[in-house]
């Protein structure tokens, strides 16, 4: 027992603060989605959409229809973008006044749009916040659907609308450099990439088998999660620039397990094409005198720093 | 309640059978760990391996030493083989009388090496099992590690000998067609080098950034844990054939999100070389008309059916 339960406070609660009032520019389908878990919530939310019909529905669920960007922008402080890419962003935007205005923005884009767009952001005197959603739309507002949005730049903004921003799915704040959202984003979207391709692979070796695809399934999905965490012992290794820390099967030997790889997926009559990159980068850094190493050092191969 | 718990038997428990007898040809990393386990777990372990230094160490670990592959069989009607590849499987076992042995083949190998394996022992009057080992010497015998093999061939030999068999790991039968332990290893061995492929271009992106890789790590760890789950739907769409079942990002609109990832792999001073064959092969499919259906159709890109 603590304090607070040997005496609990009479006083009343303050009062929940008024939900905040949300402008949403773009009513596809991820910006419908976001305008439909904020609604629920009881916050009042303005929405703009190029071709208007699409706003339109969204009125009929409570939604105010602003006729124009600066309409909507005008319309409340906390404004968020969710459009085709970076360039609609700007289309959109341009010539409108943003002063003072909080500006999130969850549009995808790359790091360096990221950055460029916070810059341009400063320039018009608003804060902001820049997002990688890592959902699809019907994980939008759904509790613990384990969709969440990685975000970056302005912490006040962050802070100050946190409440509003964990809305219509899980929040994680990555850092003041505007880019770091994307960063994350397209980092775990490519490792995913990854993942997909090497499924299919699978797929594709048991496809002129006698195994259901639906039994394969559930192997392939608890052997992809218990080696995943593999990736803590390569974050590990690059942290020290130890690429032997922990080691169990060293390059060389993983290079001489590939053989038995390829001559399967011959045998299978699967094309090597997604798996023979990575591993012709295995034998490159084998050959540069690397063997006893993890694959870690592949990571050198990929995005050499320059000299 | 039931019967059992109302009237508890009162006849002493049959004893347990003696341990099986192993005999273990190879003594490298995993047979030394497959040994190991198998003499902790009190069964009568003869060893061979070709230089002897390393099957006197086990001699020390109470197992008995034979000087020759046909000693070793002659030791024991288990039989379990666990040398480099298919090649020194038949090089070691050369003329040496198989009659009435239970062999059990845990060289790692193609499924087409299993399965003319299997034949060789039928005519030398062996019954025989494949395996396909999804751990690393350190799992074995330890309890919960997560590893386990796969079996395939026959199903007498794996039912007799699936105690002794679950020793050093868990057991996963997969059918009496022998080269189906190799097919589902190979599959699942695949799927991870394309996880991990992801999982180091991943790090890549970050590698000029202020990101610890440590910080990135466990939102990769779970982003893929919580993805990978993609496979069953993947499976369903192969089973039913209708690759449009339950899709939410559909091929043209991943194909269109490649393009973020790709530019961003370029600012980052990343090769796209991981990725590129993937994002190649959705195009093609795009291309083919298959726009509106998921990514499962890659499969037959890959592995195109005789026709
Ligand atoms: N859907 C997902 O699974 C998902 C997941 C994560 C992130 N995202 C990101 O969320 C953002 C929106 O995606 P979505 O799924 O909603 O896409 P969408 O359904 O295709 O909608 C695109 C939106 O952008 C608008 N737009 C396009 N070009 C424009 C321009 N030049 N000026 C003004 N508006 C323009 C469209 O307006 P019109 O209606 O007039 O065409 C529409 O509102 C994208 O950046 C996407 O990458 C989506
Ligand atoms: N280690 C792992 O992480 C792992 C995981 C899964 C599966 N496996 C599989 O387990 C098997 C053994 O692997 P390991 O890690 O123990 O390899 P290892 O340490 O390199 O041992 C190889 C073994 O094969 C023997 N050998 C090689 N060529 C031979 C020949 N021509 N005739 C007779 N014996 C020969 C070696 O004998 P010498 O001592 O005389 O060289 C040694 O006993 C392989 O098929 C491997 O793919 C290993």
């Amino acid at each position: 027992m603590n304090d607070n339960t040997l005496s609990p406070t009479t006083a009343p609660l303050p009062a929940a603060p008024d939900p905040t009032p949300v402008s949403l520019l773009g009513a596809g389908a991820m910006g419908t989605a976001l305008a439909r878990a904020w609604l629920a919530a009881g916050h009042p939310v303005t929405v703009w959409n190029r071709t208007p019909a699409r706003a339109e529905r969204l009125a009929a669920e409570g939604a105010v229809v602003a006729a124009s960007p600066a309409e909507a922008v005008a319309g409340g402080r906390l404004v968020v973008l969710c459009l085709l890419d970076d360039a609609s962003v700007g289309e959109a935007l341009d010539g409108v006044d943003l002063t003072g205005r909080d500006l999130v923005n969850l549009t995808t884009g790359t790091p360096a749009e990221g950055r460029t767009r916070a810059a341009w952001a400063a320039e018009r005197g608003a804060r902001f916040l820049d997002g990688g959603i890592m959902a699809v739309p019907p994980m939008i507002g759904a509790a613990d659907s384990g969709g969440y949005v990685f975000y970056s730049g302005s912490s006040e903004l962050f802070d100050e609308h946190r409440a509003t921003l964990a809305v219509p799915a899980g929040t994680v704040y990555v850092g003041a450099d505007a880019g770091f959202a994307a960063l994350h984003d397209v980092a775990l979207l490519s490792a995913m990439s990854g993942m997909f391709a090497g499924v299919l692979h699978a797929f594709a070796l048991i496809r002129r088998e006698d195994v259901a695809p639906t039994d394969l399934a559930p192997l392939l999905v608890s052997w992809l999660a218990a080696m995943a965490p593999m990736a803590h012992q390569t974050a590990a290794q690059l942290e020290s620039g130890d690429f032997t820390e922990g080691v169990v099967s060293n390059l060389a030997m993983q290079v001489a397990g590939n053989a038995t790889l390829l001559r399967t997926a011959e045998e299978q009559g699967v094309s090597p094409e997604l798996l023979a990159p990575y591993m012709s980068l295995m034998e490159r850094r084998l050959t540069d005198g690397h063997g006893v190493e993890d694959t870690t050092g592949l990571v050198e191969l990929l995005a050499p720093r320059g000299d």
